[in-house]
C-alpha cells in the first residue's frame, strides 16, 4: 500500500493521526470509570494499553478510502475529523470484539503476549504471591474482560451517536454499524457452535461464518463508512461494499491457510492453533468430504498435539486437496475484487481505484 | 403506586404500550439476525420471550414521571412516542446486563425459571439425549449469552441515536446513558471483586458496589430520562435523580434483606442464595466488623448450606446489629427522599409529588 517513502511517511502520520484520535476517546472511559474507584480504571488502562499496541488494520483502511474518495483532499478540516473518529471508533469495535473473543476461547495470550485477561490473571496471582492460577483470579480476568468489552462497545455507539453529521450522513453509519455488529455477533455464534460441535459442519456452514465473523467488520465497515463519510453516491459504496467483501473472505482463508501452512517466523501466529484447538476452518470443512477424513479426525484437538502430528496433518490435508481447494477460493475472491474495480472504473475515482489495487497487490501472495 | 381501580387500569394500559414497543424494537432484532441462519434468530427469541415475562420495573417508572410531569398530558404524540422508546430500549439494557450477569455469576436460573442459558442447555442436552449437560454444552450456552447481550446492549444505543429528538435533547439523552452504563459496569465489576476477594470488603466500599451496580440504572436513569424527555429544567431533572438515587439504595439495601431474612414464600428469590456464594452485601460488610464474626464467617459460602445454618446465621446477624443498621440505613434513604420531596415542591408539579410520594410509600415497609 505504500511505494515509495513519500507514500510511507503519509501513511505514517495517518496512523498518528488515528492513534492520536484512539488516545481521545479512550480518555473520555478513563475520566469517566477513575472518578469510580481504582479497580476499574486499572482495567481500562490495561485495555488501552493493549488497543494501542494493535496494527490498526481497519482505520488505516477507511482513512485510505477516504482520502481515495476525497482526491484532491477536500479542504474541509471538520470531516476530516469526523472521519478519523469513527476510523479510531471502529479500532474500538474491533477491541471489545476481541476481548469478548478472547473470554469465549479461554485465551490468555494475543500474538505471543499476555492479553488483558492475562495479564489481570498475573497481577492477582502476584498479589496474592502465587505461581499458579487460581479459579477466583481467573473469573475475576474473565468478568473483567466481559465488561470492559461491554463498556468499549457503548463507546463505540456513542461516538457514531455524538458525531456532528447531517442525519442522512449518521443514519447511513447507525445502518452499517447495526449491519456489522449483527454479522460479527452471528458470525462468532456460528464459530462457536461448529467448535462446540452444536452446529454440524459443511462447507457452505464454514464460509459464510468467516464472512460473516471478521470479512464484515474488517474490510467491508471501514470502506463504506470512508464512502458514506465523503458523501460518495450509493453506488459506489455498494462497490467498494462488494469488493471489499470479496477481499474479507480472501483474507480469512488466507489467515486459515497461513496458520496451518505458512511460517510462524513471519506472521507470528501461535503456530497450529487452530489444529490444536481443532477449529473448524474451511480447509478442515472440505477435508471432511474427502476419503482422508479417518486419517485426520484423531490428530485434531488434542492438547499433546505435536511438530510430527502437525507434519502428517499437513501432508494428508494437501493430499486430499484441501489446502488446493482454499487456495483456489483465495484467487477467486481477488479476481472477482479485481473485475468489480474495473467494471466500476468509470464510477471511480482514479484515486481509488489505485488505492484499491494496492490493497488487492498486497492481499495476493501474502505471507504474513 | 395505582390507589384505585382508574389507576390501576391506566397502569395496566401503560405496561401493555411498553410491551408493544419492546415487541417492535425486538422485531429489527429478529429481522436482522434471522436472515443470518436459524441459530441466533432462536437465540434471540428467547431472549424476546425471556425479557417480555420481566416485571417491566423501569420503564414503568419512566412513563409514570413523564406523566407525572407533563400533567395535564401533553398533546403531542410523537414526544409520548419517543418516551415510549426510550422506556423500552431501558429495559432492554436491564436485559443486557443480566444476560451478561447470569454468565458471570454462572447462573441457570432467574427468579425460579430457567434463564436464556438454562433453557439453551436444555436444549443442547435434549439434542443429544444427555440427561446431564457437558461442558461443550455449557461453553455454547455461556457464549450465546455473551453475544446475545452484546447485540442488545448495542441496540439499546441504536435507539438513542437514531431517536428522533432535538439535538439538546438527544445529546442529555447519551450523557445519561454514558453514565448509566459506566456506573453499571463498574459496580458490577466492584461487586465481582469483592466475592472473588480482590477488592478487601469494607463497608463503604459495599455501599458505593450497591449504588453503582443497581440504583443508577434502576431509579435514577429512568427518572432522570423521564424529566429529560418531558423538557423540563435541569433543576427539576437533579432533584429528581437525587431523590431517586436515595430510593434506588434503598430498594437495593431491600433486596439484601429480603433474601437473607424475608420470607421466600411472599418474595420469590432464591432463599438464602446470598448466604450460600458468599455475597458481600452491606450485612456481611457490617457484620465483619463486629465481634460475631468469627462465628459467621465459617458458615458462608458452603455449598452445602442449610436450613439449620440459616437460620444460625439470621440470628447471629440480628444479634450483632449488622440487620439494625441495615435498615436503619434504608430509613435513612426513604426519608430522605421524602425531605428532598417537599424542598423541592415549589419546582415539582404537584402530580410529580404524588407519584414521589407513591414510590416511597411502596417501598416503605415493602416484603416483596
Amino acid at each position: 500500500m505504500a511505494d515509495t517513502v513519500q507514500e510511507q511517511r503519509s501513511a505514517d502520520l495517518v496512523t498518528a493521526e488515528i492513534e492520536q484520535q484512539l488516545r481521545e476517546l479512550l480518555d473520555i472511559g478513563k475520566a469517566s470509570t477513575a472518578s469510580l474507584g481504582p479497580h476499574f480504571g486499572h482495567l481500562w488502562d490495561l485495555g488501552s494499553e493493549c488497543l494501542l499496541g494493535g496494527k490498526m488494520l481497519r482505520p488505516r483502511l477507511l482513512m485510505g478510502a477516504y482520502a481515495a474518495i476525497t482526491d484532491p483532499p477536500s479542504d474541509n478540516v471538520a470531516d476530516r475529523r469526523a472521519a478519523l473518529r469513527i476510523a479510531a471508533a471502529i479500532e474500538l469495535l474491533h477491541f471489545a470484539f476481541l476481548l469478548h473473543d478472547d473470554v469465549i476461547d479461554e485465551d490468555l495470550t494475543r500474538r505471543g503476549a499476555p492479553n488483558v485477561i492475562g495479564r489481570l490473571l498475573h497481577e492477582a496471582d502476584l498479589a496474592r504471591g502465587e505461581e499458579v492460577a487460581d479459579s477466583r483470579a481467573l473469573h475475576w480476568a474473565r468478568s473483567s474482560g466481559i465488561l470492559l468489552g461491554d463498556l468499549m462497545l457503548s463507546e463505540v455507539h456513542q461516538v457514531f451517536a455524538r458525531e456532528p453529521l447531517a442525519d442522512s450522513t449518521r443514519r447511513r453509519l447507525l445502518d452499517l454499524l447495526r449491519r456489522t455488529t449483527t454479522e460479527s455477533v452471528v458470525g462468532e455464534h456460528s464459530d462457536i457452535g461448529l467448535g462446540d460441535r452444536i452446529i454440524p459442519s459443511d462447507l457452505n456452514t464454514v464460509l459464510e461464518m468467516s464472512r460473516l465473523k471478521t470479512a464484515t467488520y474488517t474490510f467491508e465497515f471501514p470502506l463504506r463508512a470512508a464512502a458514506v463519510l465523503a458523501g460518495a453516491p450509493p453506488r459506489l459504496e455498494d462497490a467498494l461494499g462488494e469488493v471489499a467483501r470479496h477481499l474479507g473472505v480472501a483474507f480469512q482463508l488466507q489467515d486459515d491457510l497461513l496458520c496451518a501452512f505458512g511460517d510462524s517466523r513471519e506472521h507470528g501466529k501461535d503456530v497450529f492453533s487452530d489444529f490444536r484447538e481443532g477449529k473448524e476452518t474451511a480447509i478442515i470443512a472440505y477435508a471432511r468430504m474427502t476419503g482422508a477424513w479417518p486419517n485426520i479426525e484423531p490428530l485434531l484437538g488434542s492438547p499433546d498435539f505435536c511438530e510430527a502430528d502437525a507434519e502428517a496433518i499437513r501432508t494428508l490435508l494437501v493430499e486430499c486437496g484441501a489446502e488446493g481447494f482454499v487456495r483456489s477460493i483465495v484467487d477467486e475472491r481477488i479476481r472477482a475484487a479485481v473485475e468489480i474495480t474495473s467494471r466500476e472504473a468509470t464510477a471511480m475515482p482514479a484515486a481509488l481505484r489505485g488505492f484499491l489495487i494496492g490493497i488487492i497487490d498486497s492481499l495476493d501472495g501474502r505471507r504474513v
